[in-house]
């Protein structure tokens, strides 16, 4: 009658609906973990005797074994990681086994599951970006003084120091780094012990076992902390972040490989090259790592989503939550590796960079700016008189720097022989040295402090 | 020096983030359908042998059954289906099978696969769509006229019929039908032929292949065809709506479960129970459901974004627009089946449903009118007299029909006996029996015309 | 107490919360057309006088003039453009006024102008984009033997023509059409008559005001009719994927315009310069294009997370589905007049594009489809033979042609003369003149056909 | 020719796509601050006469002065704020205010003046949120016995305290705070003197600047300065994650004020009445909020996409930061006042909330526990115990409490009349005092810790 998928039977339907195992497997460590804590503290108490507390224990040690060995069996019928390993811990010690989920329920089991989960992705996360980090520094330490055109609206704007350049995404990093060291502190409290929904009668301990996983202290209200899942879209958030920059680190590297642009020559290791074309080598990792930045959003969106309107406590749609965190951890610690390969290992084409900086015009700001210092003259007229100069320079198929004295000193008398000082790109870069300018001597001084936050001088 | 991941070099860094195969090894059918029609072709051109074709097509055959049998094969260095496909082929046949590749690209080739899976899983949402319509008019027909609450903002405003409320739903899904079609319709071309990005030199013959597939006619632009994708936002998009109404119908289905509603019990096959409380029935599939819609707009959400700002021709960015499809018709295959069951097998509680509408002066619209109607007083006064009824119905505890006639003369003179036939939840609904409306005539009217379209009476 | 905001008190609070008439005051010409169309359809069906029918709609008509020559007054007591229209109508003509209000409420009013107001703004774009395609069409027939670089990758592949990669968008703005012109035929209905959520007991003429309203139908069923918003989603959805479609364009006329690339020089008129470079032009008109897609598919996805889970039949969480359909109008239709002109004026600096193109080996394809096509050796073998012949060129510093024969004839003896009339750029792009490829002789025999869909040659 | 939109002609276009005016006009009083703290600094070094720099100053004030008192004007030909206070500063004082642009750049400009708007949003945010808390604080104290039953699924699970469910929602606004402190102190850098993106060799004093704005300290990278707009985004997502906890909330409400539950009242001056039905209290505001998560979410999204992919310094793209986030600051901030509103004066209908606490077995689980804890049953059999009972009790048509000892010890003989104490909801929620739980005593607790907090004893 109603045909198509249907067919199979709406219990078939539920089987296959229900079952978490199939992802939630992936949370097996932390699971065997949290249950260990809580018997521990369950034998602690008293609530069950030591020597169950004991049986269980090494019962769920066991079944660890058998997971590292053997990997997670997958049996829709035991839905997801909690019921699979209380299962087989009971085959493997009976019904003491039972005695384990005394105190607690799945609705804080999984929480606690989970948060241990995000919290190691969020630790990752931080060491990657720590690489990262470090390979970005490296690099602009090398090219404190290499020349590049800075672009505004992808246009030619200043000349700029590619260290300058590659230590701005030093900072992206650091914000990124930043925002999971905020996640981590503001998730790293434990929900076990909030059992339900409404917490339990039974004498337990939650300070012991959040202690004993790490965690700071207890979360404050049951009801909260079943339901809640702002950690992993905190996690998302931070992620998203993080991709956004990744990408557009990528979209850098992209343009920069591109013939007309030239500036790169990409590392072997992280292109494909083409057996009929072995001048071509295609950004194969940067684009990858900028078509994840899509795919890490639309994880942050889908748990967002799914929240919206959620009544308390727990619903089901919370089983939601993780097929979004765990593919957007996998795609971002590939995107950061990537990435970090892609800097420590490119090759700039310095002369390129610097050949295209000194097309444009790139030192007219230059100009108008020595006319305000050493002429007086308010910023706009000096604009004007640079303009005039310009379009003569341009005119006559020459660089700024190659008009000859008179002929600026026609545009404008108050211009005299200093200025061509002020027109070189090297002179150009060296005279921003205001706090966090493009000079050598500040990048020199960032790259430092870089460095020694982050031990490389140790 | 880098740590982290990336202490496993680059090269393991692109191999794992290049290989699609783990993924797009659910395009084997269609990439050696497509294979299949390619050689063909270039047989009867004469591009390649009679012979080779032939070689060729039959070592495709082989290949086939071997993953048919045994799964296509996960190697991450051959990357792709295509190279898996055509290594194996090679093996199989030997250096003939390099005359598969004549007159064509992975480029073309993927684009082509892509759209016979999309175009697929738009035939399977439609088949599923139409089973989920069969439920609702069959259940619409059984409550033409059970009366419940019809509510806006949540509250109690009109009586209207179960088969009414559901036929809403129907018409939701007519909706999803046409917007697939519409998607179909407009991806059914075959880009097989464009090559890399420009099309090709050899004397191929688009119209065959394009017919050998199914498709309507060859794209018009090789260029757009090998870096076009948006027959697979379609199918996101149509799917991000479908997900929509699908959540809409399972708040309700939650909402209606929960104990102080009562209006339904869920089928056993897609709840959950609880082994201490039998009365409790979780709307488990109802919530998962609800639940993916934040999942399957997450997909198109990510789509969109790797999508963005992408130059012609091909970026491996696109490489990402499998995933949320894939991720995106599972979840919809198994939501849309879910609701069939939901709405096959629910008991309708209709006795609490029509005690629900009979609280709450439901009837009070229908007092207004009849006020305008009968004694042609302006729409604005008639609900200010009653508005009064209504005032001296809850002070007196009772229901609107409830009120003696004498009651009513007092707040105006102008309402007499026949009023009475207005006030009760019958009266009500089958008055509305303008076009559209909850009248069970009406809805009678419109279950027969959905029986008759989807062939329901044969 | 509660200090902030709030201070206010609720009642204020609720006030600017409610008021919808700062945003929706843009539907009221709408408005207006479908009261005039209800009283008229009132009045024919003998529902109120044809009297009080001339009155109210000839006071309509005053309270319209009024509108256009004075703007819509902002009274947030009078909460929307509905409430507004009235209370101003019943200044004019008094109590009668109220009578407009008969068998309707205004859950359908706003059904019916907001379907009405997007149905125009669909048809602005088709028009919008249909200028955008005449555009295209004129350029790429210009140039349509225009030789460029073809990318994939953003690295040069085989050479195009321009006209080619102009048409490329030709198409994807034809998908764009064809959207918009799916979604106004599914949305065409008329929800007026379906009143509060039940329908009405008076004897209403919906295909009247249907046809009057210029809709093919009136919709089905009432709670559907009231609580449904497909429509705003369908258009917003089909705006996402034409602001994506821009976006790729935007992209590309940025990267070309860059000092490296050099391939265009913008139209001063969407450009903006610099007082102190004149020769920098930015792209800003691309550069907003590009970032509005952002914001188009974020309005997408407002609405999607809006509806998401609503029970029927009208919430007022629906009154959100205006401001982001207004707001991706008025971007979409900016960004699709930018592109328009853009396409339209720039100077597309051929020289630079063809040089580029002659760079990197581009026709290194067009050498192994020779040896496949002209000495019959397998596709992969011919590739291994035009990897040496690429190396050696790059060993020497010269364009594949520019290899003697006898070089060529070293590193396979199977190579004569022939060859070199594959190797130039205008030989490889005359080449592919496989349907749908890259040749000009295809190029125009696409344009030819654009002009006539387009009616550009009447 | 071109038809539509475009016949006005690309530069009407363009003036319209550019301007900014409209919207950043918003940030006028921080444009005027930055520029007041920019001329003292250019002053105090020198950089400026001490006069010069004492003119501009007080040529601002008269801008703001004239702003305040007359609105900003919008004239596109001005483009954005920056050029609009700038042109009328030189109406004001003549060529002198062409000083006031040496060593900075709009792009650094905008990056500080949006900053400072970013930071007193989150400030006001905060100051909401804040509020928010302490009304759910005040209600939570006056119901921390008040009996509710705990919904899991949106079934009755276990019975709670109202006190404990307001708490919980005290927690997740909590956590929002957090949210924009983390934000707020990773933001609060100042951007001014990174110029167009190079820095400048101006003399300035970038300390002094960040100090006189409260800034802690100048950025560190002027290219990172000049295109960053993170702080924006971690204003979004913070904002987006507040108004998904508000949805929740909002959506509890709208089900409480449902007929069928009937747990709360609403303020008058909060919904929405109906003149002809004074009974309905539509749930307006609380709607209301839950519709706007969509378009905060949505805000996040569309800034997410426009940021991505984009190489830096400075692009245009980046003029689409703000729309979102002053949309997104209006609707948070109002949602935060009407939530505050709606737990202030709603009136909870206790014993309609204890009533349904009472039906549905909801202590079942106490059962199963008492059986644990005092006849040390493991926890699986004693489920098995109480599933019995309950079927017995629903068999029976009582609830648990009123089954007679000797048949409860029929289903175990383990059971005595000690029993009766734990099956009484009153009884249930005491027992539940585990650390963060929902007994009465927990929720005092809570509450009194969280009045201290927020100073309320003060």
């Amino acid at each position: 009658m109603w045909g198509g998928r249907f067919a199979e039977g709406p219990s078939a339907i539920m089987r296959e609906i229900n079952a978490s195992i199939p992802f939630d497997k992936a949370l097996w460590r932390q699971d065997i973990a949290a249950s260990k804590a809580h018997v521990a503290m369950l034998g602690a108490q008293g609530i069950v005797s030591a020597e169950d507390a004991t049986t269980i224990s090494a019962g769920l040690d066991t079944v660890a074994a058998e997971y590292e060995r053997d990997g997670v069996p997958e049996n829709w019928d035991l839905e997801d990681i909690h019921m699979t390993t209380e299962s087989r811990l009971a085959e493997l010690i009976g019904p003491v086994a039972g005695r384990l989920h005394t105190a607690r329920s799945r609705n804080d089991q999984v929480a606690t599951d989970f948060r241990l989960w995000v919290r190691d992705a969020m630790d990752q996360a931080d060491a990657g970006l720590e690489a990262l980090q470090r390979a970005l520094v490296m690099r602009a330490g090398e090219h404190a003084d290499s020349i590049m055109p800075g672009f505004t609206h992808l246009q030619t704007a200043q000349p700029v120091t590619l260290g300058h350049h590659l230590m701005a995404y030093y900072e992206m990093i650091a914000r990124d780094r930043s925002r999971f060291a905020d996640a981590r502190r503001r998730m790293n409290e434990s929900p076990l012990g909030s059992a339900a929904l409404a917490g339990t009668g039974f004498p337990i301990d939650r300070d012991a076992t959040a202690a004993a996983l790490g965690f700071d202290r207890p979360t404050r209200n049951s009801l909260d902390a079943v339901s809640d899942r702002d950690f992993a879209l905190d996690y998302l958030m931070a992620a998203s972040a993080c991709a956004l920059h990744l990408s557009r680190l990528a979209e850098e590297f992209i343009i920069w490989a591109s013939q007309p642009f030239g500036f790169v020559k990409l590392p072997d290791t992280l292109s494909t090259g083409s057996s009929i074309m072995p001048q071509k080598k295609n950004p194969d990792a940067a684009e990858l790592v900028r078509g994840h930045a899509g795919r890490v959003i639309g994880c942050a969106t889908a748990l967002m989503i799914t929240m919206k309107g959620l009544p308390l406590a727990y619903s089901k749609d919370m089983q939601d939550d993780k097929p979004p965190v765990f593919e957007a951890a996998g795609l971002l610690a590939l995107s950061i590796a990537a990435m970090t390969g892609m800097v420590a290992d490119t090759t700039f084409v310095t002369s390129r960079m610097r050949h295209a900086a000194e097309l444009g015009y790139a030192t007219a700001t230059d100009l108008a700016d020595w006319l305000v210092r050493e002429a007086d003259i308010p910023f706009r007229e000096a604009h004007h008189i640079t303009g005039a100069a310009v379009k003569r320079a341009e005119a006559d198929g020459v660089a700024l720097d190659q008009l000859p004295l008179d002929v600026l000193k026609a545009i404008d008398a108050r211009i005299d022989e200093r200025v061509y000082k002020a027109l070189s790109v090297d002179a150009s870069v060296a005279s921003r040295s205001s706090y966090g300018g493009t000079a050598p001597v500040q990048v020199e001084a960032r790259v430092a402090e870089a460095r020694k936050a982050l031990g490389m001088d140790d």
